[in-house]
């Protein structure tokens, strides 16, 4: 399981005002923990709030950097954001962009411009893709393959190997009406996304987006996240902090047998990473 | 999810002294319980301790059915111990029977029996039916969903409706060498038996058995459960009792569309019931 570490991201109270403050100790605090915690990538989100998003992400990434040398995730619906983080990324520890929607005729270049980065960031750089376009972002399951079956064709396209694509379905709150059926039809999608090419893309989501506003946080969390492991999912942006949710990882990895069981599996499965 | 509360069973220290006691209160009070914690069915399994069988099988049903009308699950692998049961069980309640193996030339009788039993103890007994035959339990999906088509086939030529039938593909515990794919093979048989016929039999599983002798055992039955709630399954034997794992059916049911999500799901979901 590829895990990326949500918690350095601007919509979070304590990440906003470091940001503000420029407080090193805090931003290198959560790296390093979130690291040992198991998380393989750390995303790295500036927020809505800061007035120059292109300097913060630049420091955010020089900040991280001078403490750990872990991948990071460069997350930002703005190409000029990602590609200020990339001019101080270090690229010997490899980059995973995220993330772009799939383009349509008239805003093609979004798609272009992302995968463009990427391929311009190095051999081990990887990319994010979103299964939405300009409609919006599907609540059926056709769709969402459809549209998954667009990025892996662009990508091959490109010679950007599929392993390097990291297809994200769009989890959404729990709570929202009229979306009551949304986990079951991810799940369904994540079935055939694995069939799309041989080597199959990743597939990754945003976890914590399914029980935004709604009671009971982890334990959602933790009941889809095990599903979509037992669907496919291999990666995830989580709260690596949520200790029980780690446990389900763990348990999830060994029982579809990416792991040999033990007494110790937990322990086992941590040590390992 | 159609729960069958595993308690009352010899292999419990406890139930198996109140069966040589003839201690009618822990009996009762297991029973209660149980169907409090949201049982529908209550197993009754006598053991192997007790030198009579028939006869300790109907004192469990008695004594049960003088405290509460749950609907009984007869569980032995003796047809004459099913029998003496069905002989004192109130027919007003429903009944259900488990379980059989997938008959074959030279024992077909075992599985005509515990049909033929079945179709005798009225309109809405139920029959759980295992996919192991003469040669064991099997190991990979395609044996495991060949036999639960043999069953099906079996029981719509006998003119039992499939919604009677609970077919258990049999969870083996994850420390069992050579088995590690088991819980993913269970998985991709639940998607297939779900296709066998419409309606659909239900299927079922002893979840406990996959943590028999492991450690984090509640934490393994939790995760694979919504699993295989994700893949399908509807019924399960399970320690009602585990409040952790209630709360994974409901909050699998939720996601799963079969309960529409409220801050207070987990109430409303056992307050349904």
């Amino acid at each position: 399981m590829i895990l990326i570490g949500e918690r350095i991201n601007g919509m979070f109270k304590e990440v906003k005002q470091a940001i503000a403050d420029k407080n090193k100790g805090v931003i290198q605090e959560l790296a390093r923990r979130q690291t040992e915690a198991g998380a393989n990538y750390l995303d790295v989100n500036v927020g809505t709030a800061a007035s120059d998003q292109e300097g913060a992400m630049q420091w955010l990434v020089e900040t991280i950097q001078q403490s750990c040398s872990t991948t990071l995730c460069l997350d930002s619906q703005k190409p000029n954001v990602i590609e200020a983080g990339l001019k101080v990324a270090d690229p010997n520890n490899g980059i995973m962009l995220n993330s772009t929607p799939v383009n349509k005729k008239t805003d093609e270049e979004v798609f272009d411009k992302y995968l463009e980065m990427a391929q311009n960031a190095g051999p081990k750089s990887c990319l994010i893709a979103l299964t939405m376009d300009k409609n919006g972002i599907p609540q059926d399951v056709d769709t969402r393959v459809a549209l998954a079956a667009e990025i892996v064709q662009k990508v091959m396209e490109k010679g950007f190997d599929t392993p390097r694509i990291f297809i994200d379905p769009i989890l959404l709150p729990v709570n929202v009406p009229n979306a009551q059926a949304q986990a079951g039809n991810i799940l369904s999608a994540l079935d055939q996304i694995n069939y799309l090419s041989d080597p199959p893309p990743h597939i990754t989501l945003g976890l914590s987006n399914i029980s935004q506003g709604a009671s009971e946080r982890s334990l959602i969390n933790r009941i889809f996240l095990a599903m979509a492991i037992s669907h496919g999912l291999d990666s995830a942006i989580v709260d690596v902090f949520d200790h029980e949710l780690m446990n389900v990882v763990a348990t999830s990895e060994m029982l579809m047998n990416k792991q040999i069981y033990s007494d110790s599996f937990i322990k086992a499965y941590f040590s390992a990473r």
